[in-house]
């Protein structure tokens, strides 16, 4: 197995003025593909740590990638460093030159003295083109290690990235394939709680559990000699999850997000959706339209965190909020109901609840939620208590909301 | 001038599974005190590779910070590699386990076996307790030079930095003091050129740019013997700063958001908003009701993805639509016209553009946005072409539209 080290260069990275995305994504990309990461550090612009760094990495690991200071000024010195201690000397790239000048051009921005620096590069390495922008990167070899430099700005280093795990694949002689299976309505914890088997077990296919702001996603990976076998590896893998989670289980793949589930099973059925939303505050309507292609599905929406806009624009009724108060699953009820009746949509939803952080009573603590669905089949309301901030409370919320339309979409 | 180095340990981090963002956070409070960051790694939880890295960290550093790995598991294991590289046997901490069994009776768990080693501390260092989890942390001292541990989760971890930055303001004998200073409407790079004097000779206060979706913010910190002179300085520089991008501040404070500005803004004069969202889809609500406390502000809020929302919810007259689209300046005067009048609000803002990456057409190309807004004294509808994909475009036009309302409220 190929042992990786990142080092990402950067002041702004060092003094905490840009979270250092970079490292994650790049570890991601390798855990994915069968590398492992044994080290990641930051170095600010300066020469010598930076030096220090570098030598001290390819002693210990077969892959070290660096990101930054591949740019125009004299701050950066990644290539120059590098190519130093690898023993490699620069020499000037005709075809880079001229790819950061049509570049250059295309952006409507004059070519300076600086950027000439940009077109050295270490004699005998693998050369990176960079479409969206003008340092170029590469890939040092030397004595079965290499040395891969990657720029800055994700939005360049990230398809540079794509090319150079191509180049480590192909090292590596393996077949990688995986599956991203998504999770919503369970914790971690309990997930992984779940799949604890699985997960002591795992050596190829691999598992790994990713949480972020209330779902859970596992990624499963196998390594092969061929792409049949390694997927075939990963399907049994996947069957083992589903048959354990697979209640929980709402997508797959790594752009799949609840919100796209939701659109794209609207959009297959011909359906339409309309939301109301009271402590959620357009969040759900903010998130279906996320997705492009959205508006074949999502046409209305109403942000009812008033008493009067709720009566105003979907017709709840005074008595039902003088009864039972605006967070109540009968209020709930109304505003679904009410959203489908003036919109004219096929399904309505409807949130109403208390975020806090004020706000909150004994019997109606922050964090309760009501989520309100109506179709032609009829309407309920479902009572929720969220844990977690303000902010937490609206995510959660807004994700149970979809989950529902999504459930109840597919009967 | 304290020299410092993270060290942020933990397998999920080296993997990619978790964004660092505790170094970030780390960097940024260490700045700000005038401690500089030299180095910042991640380190598995391998006690071969993690005792290697706080050996050299602590010929290098003053202070070296660490994170994570102070669990129960036994891969937990920071606090015996540092205090054996530094010499330290570990002691029963007698007050620490009164903590942790009180912390756990609290949260409703059982102590286990495994809790126990948490309660042994260096011998002679400062125990900083933990509030919000079981692991205590501690800073050890050894010849000038200190190791400051802290937990893993940024909840546990961010209240016992604080105690630390109280600890090495102390040790360096300075006080410190900052403002904020928040920009809308200016890129990164054009407000950096314009302050290039100001940033090119900083030295005490020092002047840093953060540059995050949309807006730029620039933190002024000085250092002095007293909090008097510290202030000075600090308001000193602000003035300078006020003086060449004054037009472009719209608040001060690291937690004073567009749309806390906004609510607190129409707050000060009880006058209410509402909104009328096409492309960004309920995002304007979003943001607004972040606030705790938007209630008093914010009641209406219509999200018209669709034309037939746009007339039936709003009024927004079919010859218009028919005549100039929905993405037009006549469409957003309407929009924002009806939203104000169907509310009862003072004040109504209108979004109607579109966002990509589909829908552009060479006379109205993705990333036209008009905006309109109407009170009391007329409407006016306002164009922009944002750059970027869909998100951005959606969050900058939800900013834009956040900022007119602030600048329209203000006269």
């Amino acid at each position: 197995m190929l042992t990786a080290e990142i080092i990402c260069v950067g002041t702004e990275l060092l003094m905490g003025q840009v979270v250092n995305t970079n490292a994650t994504y790049i570890a991601q990309k390798l855990c994915e593909i069968g590398v492992a990461v044994n080290y990641s550090s930051v170095v600010g612009d300066n020469p010598e740590r930076l030096s220090e760094c570098v030598k001290e990495a390819l002693t210990r690991c077969d892959v070290l990638i660096t990101t930054g200071g591949l740019g125009p000024t004299d701050d950066d010195l990644t290539k120059e460093i590098v190519s130093r201690v690898m023993g490699k000397e620069l020499f000037y790239h005709k075809e880079s030159m001229d790819k950061m000048l049509s570049y250059l051009k295309e952006a409507g921005k004059n070519m300076t003295k600086n950027n000439e620096k940009q077109a050295y590069l270490p004699i005998g390495s693998i050369i990176l083109e960079n479409d969206n922008g003008t340092a170029p990167g590469c890939i040092i070899e030397d004595g079965g290690k290499c040395a891969i430099l990657l720029p800055g700005p994700p939005k360049e280093m990230k398809p540079m990235l794509e090319k150079a795990l191509g180049y480590l694949r192909e090292k590596s002689g393996m077949v990688m394939k995986s599956r991203v299976l998504r999770l919503f309505g369970i914790g971690e914890s309990r997930a992984s709680a779940l799949l604890d088997d699985i997960i002591k077990n795992q050596t190829n296919p691999t598992i790994a559990p990713y949480a972020k702001e209330g779902e859970v996603t596992f990624r499963i990976t196998a390594s092969a000699e061929c792409e049949e076998k390694a997927s075939l590896m990963v399907d049994e893998m996947a069957e083992k999850v589903y048959a354990i989670v697979g209640e929980y289980i709402y997508g797959e793949g790594d752009d799949n997000s609840m919100e796209k589930v939701v659109v794209d099973s609207l959009n297959k059925r011909h359906m339409t959706l309309a939301t109301c939303e009271s402590c959620t505050g357009g969040l759900i309507g903010q998130l279906l339209t996320k997705v492009s292609g959205a508006s074949e599905v999502y046409g209305f929406g109403f942000v009812t965190y008033a008493n009067e806009a709720k009566m105003q624009l979907v017709g709840v009724k005074k008595e039902t909020l003088d009864a039972y108060g605006a967070v109540s699953e009968e209020t709930a009820r109304e505003m679904a109901e009410g959203a489908r009746r003036v919109s004219g949509s096929d399904i309505a939803v409807s949130v109403t609840g208390i975020a806090g952080p004020t706000g909150g009573t004994e019997d109606k603590p922050v964090g309760l939620v009501y989520i309100g669905i109506s179709d032609k089949n009829g309407t309920e309301a479902f009572r929720f208590v969220q844990s977690g901030d303000r902010e937490r409370v609206r995510k959660k919320s807004a994700l149970c909301a979809l989950d529902l339309v999504r459930r109840r979409i597919l009967g």
